[in-house]
């Protein structure tokens, strides 16, 4: 949950605690899956917990931001990274695991598991960020869920009984969305974030020396890709962890770039800029009136004041059916969709995609200033 | 919850539960309510408690059988004829509470705690019965609607930022209508103590003298409704509790009449009838189709047959806009209609009412002939 | 828990709830003992599942008031009647389940896993009232007892590792014990149950009629004891519930015994009996005023007198080493007593006797007379 | 917590929590005496948040490690510097917190709410750690404990009916000690980092300069105690957390001294020391033969293998009644000493210290040689 432990503070959970639950889910999916005829092999159970126990490894710490601005590699590439070497080792045992991952193994519901629209991620992460944060609006029922599995020509359907747990888990997660993921807080601090990292690297390409941690500094010092993301950048990046970020941020405080300094300074205090959400766009002159007071008022150039002032957009669908639909097996044995199914088709709301504009600003321009 | 733990086993919690849950409940809100600064005297705030304390008072044992068969009168009545006879023994200190319960109290939301959409009773039922009965989807967050509640004009409404949580509630209202207090055999269990009951009154009415207590006797053998419902009817009515109802089925099990022999066994052994739920009528050549086979191999008449074999209409509105519109105070001040206010009018689709029929028969039927 | 619901209102959980619970917990044990190589076959499985489902089902309502009043036979001696007539309908099929239910199969901790100082029983028992009730206190760790079960010629052990967790779990017995099962007002009130039934029974075999259900009536009119409990009277005895005896309560509030009537009406409207608790013994004398003077004061011969005031002890041994010691076994494979391989022997405490009586008698005499 | 979550992987809670749940207590302690009528003025109240709040505040990161190594004063030292900055900076409003946390006040139960046998500090964290480390033998009913304390002569005192739950809370005490906070793993791992850091310390005092934060730096590079902590140092002190030390660890794994980057890279990696724990003093020959085989197989002087191979001493006592004992306020209004007023005397053996020693060495020596 990146940096939301800033609005729940008891959002303090860690990937390992996320990767043994989605496990726990796994064992017991399988188990349903078997009690149901599904034949489910000792190799493909193996690589199904391989997969699944593994399914993050490739998140660095703060992972969209760093991804943003630092190490521009999807965290599923690194992931893979992860697991080919992890093969190399273990003589080969990961292949099956690593074939089920990529979605190109012929039994489409072991990919689901782990992957899909019903995946023990989701029921993992769901549930404990709903737990940690204190957001109960975001609890599901994984048990009653997994129950519920089932697979119909290698791909997974929910047993028609099960249709109002799955509702009840849309609804979650599209709340767990806009009151925990897409919190207008954890927004900003993540933006924030992003943008103190971005500065970072601007500066060491202009040949500005920043105090960091040594793993840190050669991500920070050289460009990463995945052109040139090999084994010896991957034990590097293995090495990073949140320390790394939060140092180098506490360091920072006391450099002398304003725009680096200030803006670690406001993270390390939670002394957030100020962020507006509306359904509406905000307009460019909106953000140039906000531009030229705060330029004025802090003696800095406009291209410095972007870092403090900016806008984006947020957006959600609990159901992406367009992705991949969610099928009900209904008692007669035929499949219908989800939708088709819902009392009054009532479900299609969830696969439409609701979008929000957010604008960030200091405090100081609204407290000081007429231009809000 | 009436006789569905015998779908759920551990939906074993009582109604004096529920009346302190509800009490509980009611002294968070009016805390809240004055933190935010809406005035409530210390009479208000004491006649709210015994308002909600004595709001369910009225229901009999397996209330909703007990009035469509033997007491008919509504539970409703019977609670307001229960505090005016409190209010006597009680010098007169339960006049408030009462105006509040009947809504004739001309500061509107104190009523709104008390019954509408988001009350204090609500709130409770909806999170006991959920834990009770293990249906989790129906959990809801009553600590944070409650921090949500505000008052403009005497009249309830709900903060902007509670807005996930009253969609929260409503979803989880309808799961809970459909995986629990509607689910077919809760219905099933309920419609056959119904007939049971309805069979007594009619055996007793064609002077048959049926085993049973003799509080509960007193209403079988009397014709009671609002017009002859006195003191002493109510001294009586006191009296009543699951034992007698349950206790009256044990010893019918050994009558003679065939209905109330079978539906008491039936009853007694959890070996209920079958049912069958679908989002179309139920036709008539069904059911007499049903019935000429009943009739045939128990030997029974027509009559006897529709105590066995009987349609119903299920239908719940997760939220009825019509009755009483939920409104959201917008940070502005102004109010808005929740729909309105919704991610997309997302929440219109709640307000409509799912309508659903069943078709209840004697489980022997299925399995010996070719009817159905 | 009896009517310790007049005590702690939410402990409402039924027998049933129980014995799944039993249930559950066995499957754990089976599936950890066998992960440690103890052999359990695929028949001694079913039959601890079948003993421990049916352990308790010997118990009447009110089980122990019952006893000591109108149904003369211990409930585990009702239990393997019941056993012994599933056995026949089964043929043979509860052969084993009895054997190690009666103590007699070879393999002694299949025996202990039913019954024993760290049965599933009681660990079953101990968490779920400790739930109900809300005595915290007496919450345990059943899962990780489980997994500390080990198995030394086919005698139960506990690893060394688990140590605490049986000193917390005969902590939790012993409170559970002194603040819920032997609570004063759960004892006065068991106490009063019992002298009703036992005036109901006295009074019926005076020639005195009492309104009761029929299968209660059976017991009452008739002496049944072990000699002639048959498989009739196991059929009568099945019907049987709390609703017998709570709806008979509620009858004899309107009879025309004084002391029938007047216990009746007192635990129907939990209007219950003073009780005094202290860890000295009650003296005769003090006995013989209270009584002097409630006669004096009900015009009541003494005979009668003594259905509310007499004395009793309670006592409890949170383990009791002497029936069969608890062993640790210890990394190096020997096995020692709990107690010599507990922290300076600190668990000797927990098998020794504690002992208090208590005195009950109405409430009126302390409050008009002089005699306390 | 330290280093436990290397046992306890749950145990990721911070301190900030710990803060805000002992405030929470407080504030129901304070309406609990208030409701027995004890009185507690506005400015008292407002002082023992303070205190509550704050008591911590002078724990640095991973603090016992860091006081037996860099940072020579007591944490309680530092919570009061910081308390007396705060007092400046808000004009004296925090004086008779501090006077309360000192202990000079006059009425004594209020220091006892914050330090003492039934502290807040301590109801908070044995719940806390025992819910996230999984120890369920630690839980605890704070709730009724608290509803448990009076007030006797300015004196801290729990009510008679509340002695079986201080019972159990002394025994869950005891029982978390011995299985989280003394857990084998957690004392090798809280050892090796003492270890660590007085290497550091040593390290930089024969000249060697360490990669680590400034603030870190700081105090690695100066003596600092109690003489000369003045304000600057305390604001120093104020920007240490555990990503100091956690990201020197890291980048000690690479330095050239065998003793720091072999300890580090073991408690970054979890492979820790091998720990034995008995109840009988260890050896000096043994120790001396385990050093010997170090020294020899890693070609180390003795003085760098005595950061491998130690032994130290382990106590606990679940109830200090020299230091304070806990009273009794029985109901004839005499107050009682604890362990006279439980049931034949029990606690005593509560208050008796309990002493286990361990050794700790690598675990090669183990596997490779025949010296153990």
């Amino acid at each position: 949950m990146g940096l939301s432990y800033l609005v729940y503070p008891g959002a303090h959970h860690t990937r390992f605690h996320h990767a043994l639950g989605c496990m726990h889910l796994m064992q017991k999916a399988v188990a349903t899956l078997r009690e149901k005829n599904v034949s489910i092999s000792k190799e493909e159970e193996q690589a199904l917990y391989i997969a699944i126990l593994l399914h993050d490894i490739g998140h660095g710490p703060f992972s969209h931001a760093m991804e943003h601005s630092i190490v521009n590699i999807h965290h599923e590439d690194i992931s893979i990274l992860f697991m080919n070497k992890l093969n190399q080792e273990f003589d080969g045992k990961l292949s099956l695991a690593i074939e089920i991952f990529k979605g190109n193994y012929h039994r489409k519901f072991l990919h689901q598991l782990i992957s899909g629209q019903l995946d023990m991620d989701r029921m993992d992460y769901l549930k404990r960020d709903s737990f940690y944060s204190g957001v109960a609006e975001g609890n599901i029922n994984s048990e009653r869920l997994i129950q519920m599995l089932n697979v119909v020509d290698d791909s997974l359907v929910i047993d028609e009984k099960g249709i109002y747990s799955v509702e009840k888990f849309l609804v979650a997660r599209r709340l767990m969305y806009w009151q925990a993921y897409l919190h207008k807080t954890s927004i900003v601090a993540e933006a924030m974030l992003t943008k103190t990292l971005q500065r970072a690297k601007e500066l060491n390409d202009t040949g500005k020396k920043l105090v960091c941690g040594s793993a840190f500094g050669f991500f920070l010092e050289n460009k990463i890709d995945q052109t040139n993301f090999d084994n010896d950048i991957l034990e590097k990046f293995a090495r990073l962890d949140d320390n790394d970020v939060i140092s180098a941020l506490k360091e920072w405080q006391y450099c002398d770039d304003f725009v680096l300094k200030n803006l670690s300074e406001m993270i390390i205090n939670r002394d957030l800029l100020k962020v507006e959400v509306s359904s509406d766009k905000i307009s460019k002159e909106k953000i140039s009136a906000l531009e030229n007071s705060f330029c004025e008022s802090q003696n800095i150039t406009p291209k410095e004041a972007k870092y403090f002032i900016f806008k984006g957009k947020i957006s959600n669908k609990a159901y992406d059916k367009k992705s991949e639909p969610i099928e009900i097996l209904l008692k007669d044995g035929q499949k219908e969709d989800l939708i088709e199914a819902s009392d009054k088709s009532y479900l299609r709301n969830l696969s439409e995609e609701v979008v929000k504009y957010y604008l960030c600003f200091p405090k100081l321009i609204r407290e000081n200033s007429q231009v809000i």
